[in-house]
């Protein structure tokens, strides 16, 4: 198929990137920058521009049959500081690229949301994808946003939208750009000597994914003819200490941790329910969290 | 107390400033245009400019102690032509407001969202104010969203948000400047002998609220403590064609009736639940269905 990946050079984006490639998958990608740890790929079709650039975005889609889109331009812990500019860059772009797709008539397009940011502070655990949507951060609110919108051109075009809902990818190739990810942050950390915050006091405990088993769920969901909503996570949930305790067993490094105030942007207790995409797809993560960890501990070991 | 009504010279606006004027508040009006049906009241401070003019608005907001906001640039059948203006009309303009209200340090705001936009398609009636918001027009999308950035205000500055989600209101002076209500609209055509458009076969059944008791409301929890969402509808439901029978019934004019496809953006059925505003408030509308459209049919009577 041909396949355009919008935010193909992120982290998330570059291992679909390499899946679709691997199945044997025509590969172009829209990103603002190439990636950063890695060279451009020789298979890859690169097309490099904003989304605000409606004339490269629409050049971009000619020929497209499959369209994921993993491009955002802020992360939660920064959206509250402009919610202005978390709504142009983020809602209107989406909402004009929607509009692109259905006036090429591309059938197929996967949104990733957050199963992080759009549920907010839930009223129980495991959350499957019919609790409420009561985001927190100006980051949630557009992705909800831009949910509802995929639905409306769902009604009223002829096209076939599934919207991913991932819990807190972690590997490698984490934080191009921002703070992204608490796992990759504190490895970091640990591995140049040097302290890690944590917002409270660490009892707040959510749900982690190896960047692997994610984007074998993406692959297959995005392949089946699956239209809706979908959690992607583990299905489990640690604390923030437990966190730093099985970091400590794999680096041997015991690092020394500052409890700052809690941020308001930031959910407390969150586990995705993932049995939707288990029974549709009959797939479930199988790498362990001490499995995940080894391996970006090794990649930072060897990349940085 | 000093009030801004940002949308005062609109249908509800308009009443709304007459209830203000009457119980002895000091009232600025911030709209587009001036008002349809009545001269510019002496006692009323307008200032007529767009929600986009940033510096205006700023400067009609100096001394203000309470704002209301009901302005919109679209109505559901509108919102869905042309998405990407209401995200820059509605939703960046509002956010644009709630930066100036918080840096003025303005404590009391009152935002007019949609008891029939924002739940969508409702899971059971009546809808309380739990209810997911799933809404399925661009015009309840943004309403939804602007919710939740009031509320994200509301946890990072130190203001007393009311977000009122009101049913279908109808009374006099309704429909300024585009199709408004279906009571108000069926009358004019009755009155001009012209047929009816019903989009589906009639049996959709919603919650109709006369202005009066409306604003009786709004007045009552504006001027409360009350912080968060409340329904204001009458809490009962009647169908298109049980309306079409009543507006017969008083007008003595039996109209002829066009049934069209169903439209995308309509919610078939929903009666709100206004529990949570009866309670808090010991309000309840007491104007009948029949009593709020002799009074419409009198008034169309009058001044058309």
């Amino acid at each position: 198929m041909n396949i355009l990946v919008i935010g193909g050079n992120g982290f998330i984006g570059s291992h679909l990137v390499d899946k679709l490639l691997v199945k044997g998958h025509t590969v172009r990608v829209f990103d603002i920058i190439y990636e950063k740890y890695r060279k451009p790929l020789r298979k890859v079709d690169y097309r490099v521009s904003s989304l605000e650039n409606k004339e490269e975005l629409a050049e971009s889609l000619l020929g497209i049959e499959l369209v994921f889109h993993l491009a955002s331009s802020t992360v939660p812990s920064t959206s509250n500081l402009d919610p202005k500019s978390d709504i142009r860059n983020n809602l209107l772009t989406t909402v004009e690229l929607l509009e692109i797709i259905s006036r090429q008539k591309i059938k197929r397009f996967v949104y990733f949301s957050s199963g992080g940011a759009v549920y907010g502070n839930p009223i129980a655990n495991p959350i499957n994808e019919e609790h409420p949507l009561n985001p927190i951060s100006s980051y949630g609110i557009i992705k909800a946003a831009v949910e509802k919108y995929i639905y409306l051109f769902n009604r009223t075009h002829d096209f076939h939208p599934l919207v991913l809902r991932p819990s807190n990818p972690f590997g490698p190739r984490q934080g191009h750009f921002l703070a992204q990810g608490f796992i990759s942050t504190a490895l970091r950390k640990i591995k140049l000597k040097e302290s890690i915050n944590i917002y409270g006091n660490g009892t707040s405990t959510k749900d982690y994914i190896y960047i692997d088993d994610l984007i074998e769920a993406t692959y297959l969901l995005g392949m089946s003819k699956a239209v809706g909503s979908y959690n992607v996570g583990s299905g489990t949930c640690v604390s923030l200490n437990d966190l730093l305790e099985i970091m400590s067993n794999i680096t041997g490094i015991v690092p020394q941790v500052n409890y700052l105030r809690k941020q308001d942007y930031d959910v407390d207790h969150f586990t995705l329910d993932i049995t939707k995409a288990t029974k549709y797809i009959r797939w479930e993560p199988i790498t362990s969290l001490e499995n995940g960890i080894k391996k970006l501990w090794d990649w930072i070991n060897k990349n940085e």
